[in-house]
């Protein structure tokens, strides 16, 4: 494959002075997570965006499909072959159709980041009960979970990282210090995403009518994402059983975790705030702020703001989250996962 | 005061045959909730709508604030000796300027709704620490709490009912047949509600710009609506405290709340389902589904959509309720309230 | 066909008492402008809704699909033997394939108001450039146009009404007192509309994340709408060629037509302000108004809003139309419509 | 003024190594435009945003008031001493507060972008008639219209350029190409704009519910763009009296133009679409598309699209154009202009 070329004028091409850049290709990048992810290839200083692929719109350029990401590059068949000079890839296809493909590309030696959920679980039988059959469970023991704020180390060393949920982000991102201080004994997270999180293909659900001045839960009783933030939670000792709801807000990007902790011990509203400060403050894109936060606050950045509180007669705390479901959410976490994978600066292109 | 004229074209004036109609007296007409009360009351078969009083829009006509609402009549200044004449009075003052108002109308004997906070704490402390004075603590004992589904004997009898707010409405709703069958234990109420909640004079907060595309939680740590929620849970009693936390949606007309409950036993969905449907088939306005509510399905109906379901893992059940703030949330629900008041059939005028 | 019951609690079956109903289809219920007539008929007090039909939702209840409609009613397959005992009936089917039913409820003697397009034209090749074949030919020369503010008589003693389209139906109420005046001498109509408008399927383009935040022309060049607009406009006596271009925009129900006329004559801002004024004071659904309509003003009504100004400088006249397309763009129309044409009062059913 | 230092762990601080920065003020900081402004600054790798200022929200830090912009920098009011070291000012007060500080920094020989309406009329009794007196009328015949397509080697030397309207911008982008071609005999603007064009403090017009699910006309009869507009088609040889009609979208940013143009000659549809990419075809903001532009492809980018068609019928071009009316309607476009009057390349920190 060699480098698309610009081919409207007015869209500036990427520089290729300096540095050397990884060769990248992105793959699914049709959907609204494989496209920003391209985007954010395409802008990156360090990255070149080799390809970017996709079955259904192959030949068509990604600026048409989405003007304001401003890549002037045509969506072209995956080429296998062609991948064997590459460096990493970014594989945004859907659940169940991504693991066949991430384990091509890993025989190739490509570092990959997996934005579908098909390594996100590492319990093969959780997996198959959650999204069905698995296509390379051989390589759900090499897979680690790319939440840098909690495994920045090992996703460094990695060669495939799976790309977490968008609720699981930022429930993660929101309990994480009570669950690491132990003060988790129960724990609702009531959540509620942008419509973007649903993806490009989904029916009368999503058509404008239904979503317009509607706000309403949804996989009441088993989403798919409250496997994964079990584990999750689990992993940093939190044996509490969570209640995960989310609800479908009528707005584009945007997603609000908002988490209810039973304490497990007496601690102040003061105490707390620091706990989240220091937890956070060597952390670039995690923002702890003193009030609510909202969804737009962040919209089309890859910041997480966090707050938290204390309901002191009931002996909770409340945490909230607030992300861009497809930045912090998917695709900018993939390209953060993907600078520490690649030993760049973890901001790098994200700005 | 004399019955308002139409007086435009092409607007249906009220017919005056048939059955004889309570005169009634909207107070406070120009405001989000105040305007629609008197819209049920103009096209209501069984009131009579004598005046609708502004201090802030006397002279304006209401279907010119309003024009959905199509009334044709002029908002006037409040004449306290006219109201002699009257049998009832809906009051839609802000918190804290209600009382006198509605003092002065017991007085004269008309049956009041007052749509404000003033009268449905029962403790005077626990009001003044949250509204501040009180205007005429003497008649807290009188007052009855007008949520017709738990108080419906009394509200018949009333001569004041202190209409319920918004987030209480829809919160006691979701939970009585858990509080009434004492399986709270503990409970989160984590809820939302759309921008027409806030009324009319809220500053750059409700600026369009700040709305849009967001979505926040807000009041964290002490809502007004949360000693309310107290009150009733307890009268029901559940002496759990609950966690009440408030969202803003970028929306107009709707309000949800999703209510997550600790059980005090073991029980099962079905028993779940069974225990609110047996509870809520007499309702008129109360409608248990079974699919996640939506706050578009309720939007200008003075219905309340309740969906119940358990989490078995954790021991919770989880309860939504979706009602519009202004129906069932404010007007609607004080016309149900005067219906009740005034011998009238629960749900007339508000098909 | 049997009346269908109300099944649910809580839902106020249609009264039976009083003077007799007129026994009404409606064909084609489960799309937007369908289940609304189908409201509006089942609310009706002097209509009877006898069945709802629709292919690809038959068996469900239109409350299911509609929840704010307010409907108990299951849909059901057409049965054309069924309808022999009918009064009426409304067919709500997709352009081209509404003209054979009609024709079949014709040779039955049912009052038909049709809310597709397939009898709006009267010139058969300019239906089937703009539409295709057509099924029922014979029948265009009995149809009547369906805006009873032009054509109320010949409406009423109409066995088939063409119920006419959103965008010419605001077009033609801001433009109908300038062309019948002669002042008309060329006439740009730069509209848009609320997603409704496009239907329950519609792919990817109503997709939510596709329309929100967003506004776009569409049909540039050749909108179906526009030989219906000519058609009607030559019928005023206007012989300017009409320009139009509609836009889609960020909301649910809502259509405005911005019409720019290039005047024949000399004229006041007071004449043209009274030469409204005086053509629609009969008028119970157009509301002449001197601020500018917003669509919200007239959601969920059967209002038109018309305000007509003076660009004196450009000799220009001015004149904006307001509806809700569902309302007075389709299914209210089809109503008043019906009303007219069983002699029943022009507002019955749509207060 | 020393530079302002970042506060907050996880905003990037600006790089300061490589070429000197000009050192820039923005006076008006904490509106919608200036906010931006000083974004694009602050983020601007040969621009250093020495202050920026407010008098209503002096010591606030910007990234509070707009945490999307992460601008880490504390407001300060405005210190004229402190300007005499700096190398321009971009300059964001409202209309007729702006002429007098704008004086004052060219006696101090700072290049000046005034994105108020100050000096954009070259005519003074004009500006009176439209917005009041005029604080510094000495300087009208100095100030350069600052639209680069139209004006750029003026623009590139000047010292005051008055930043365009966010209409007239898209209008004569829009129409620009036939006025040069003497193509425009008459010409209808319909325009549209989110809500972010009518600024922050706007009182109960722009409250969130009055705005939501709705869409309407204002200004009708003489908004106060309209001399704007024609100012800038008369210079370009258009004599016709243009109709300007602005509508107000229920959306935050985004603006189109819909231009209807009576034709002074017949050309073809192909004819008019090269008309307008040769025309355009150097320009790198710019983009000539063949399918309907939409305000959504252009949100957060300083990009204009433009479409041309033909109503062969009607003897008209339509012309449309969509700009995001914060950046290219305003700060966008400022910053342009700077980068040209600085001698910079034109799309710097615009990218």
């Amino acid at each position: 494959m060699s480098r698309p070329q610009a081919t409207q004028a007015g869209l500036a091409a990427q520089p290729l002075e300096g540095e050397p850049r990884a060769r990248v290709l992105v793959a699914g990048a049709s959907g609204f997570a494989g496209a920003l992810a391209a985007r954010l290839v395409w802008h990156h200083p360090r990255l070149e965006l080799v390809a970017a692929t996709s079955r259904r719109d192959a030949g068509t350029r990604l600026d048409r499909l989405y003007p304001r990401h401003r890549v002037p590059v045509a969506l072209e068949e995956l080429d296998l072959d062609a991948t064997d000079s590459l460096d990493a890839a970014v594989v945004a296809y859907p659940h169940g159709a991504a693991a066949e493909l991430v384990a091509e590309l890993r025989r190739r030696e490509l570092a990959v980041v997996d934005v579908s959920a098909d390594f996100r679980l590492r319990d093969l039988p959780t997996y198959e009960r959650t999204y069905g059959d698995h296509g390379a469970p051989e390589l759900l023991g090499e897979a680690v979970y790319g939440l840098p704020e909690l495994h920045r180390d090992r996703i460094a060393g990695a060669g495939l990282v799976a790309n977490p949920g968008c609720y699981p982000t930022a429930a993660l991102l929101a309990l994480a210090p009570l669950a690491e201080a132990r003060l988790v004994n129960g724990v609702v997270i009531s959540a509620a995403s942008g419509v973007s999180g649903a993806g490009r293909d989904s029916g009368e659900r999503l058509h404008f009518v239904n979503v317009d001045e509607n706000f309403s839960p949804y996989g009441v009783g088993g989403h798919r994402h409250a496997p994964e933030i079990d584990q999750e939670l689990t992993a940093l000792g939190c044996s509490a059983e969570a209640t995960f709801v989310p609800h479908l807000l009528p707005l584009d990007q945007g997603l609000l975790t908002s988490c209810y902790v039973d304490l497990a011990a007496e601690v102040g509203e003061e105490e707390l705030r620091s706990l989240y400060e220091e937890r956070y403050a060597p952390e670039a894109f995690v923002e702890v702020v003193e009030a609510p936060p909202g969804v737009r606050d962040v919209r089309d950045t890859n910041a997480c703001r966090v707050m938290v509180a204390l309901d002191r007669a009931a002996g909770r705390a409340l945490a909230f989250a607030a992300i861009d479901n497809l930045w912090k959410g998917a695709a900018g976490q993939a390209v953060q996962n993907l600078n520490l994978m690649l030993g760049l600066p973890e901001t790098e292109g994200l700005g």
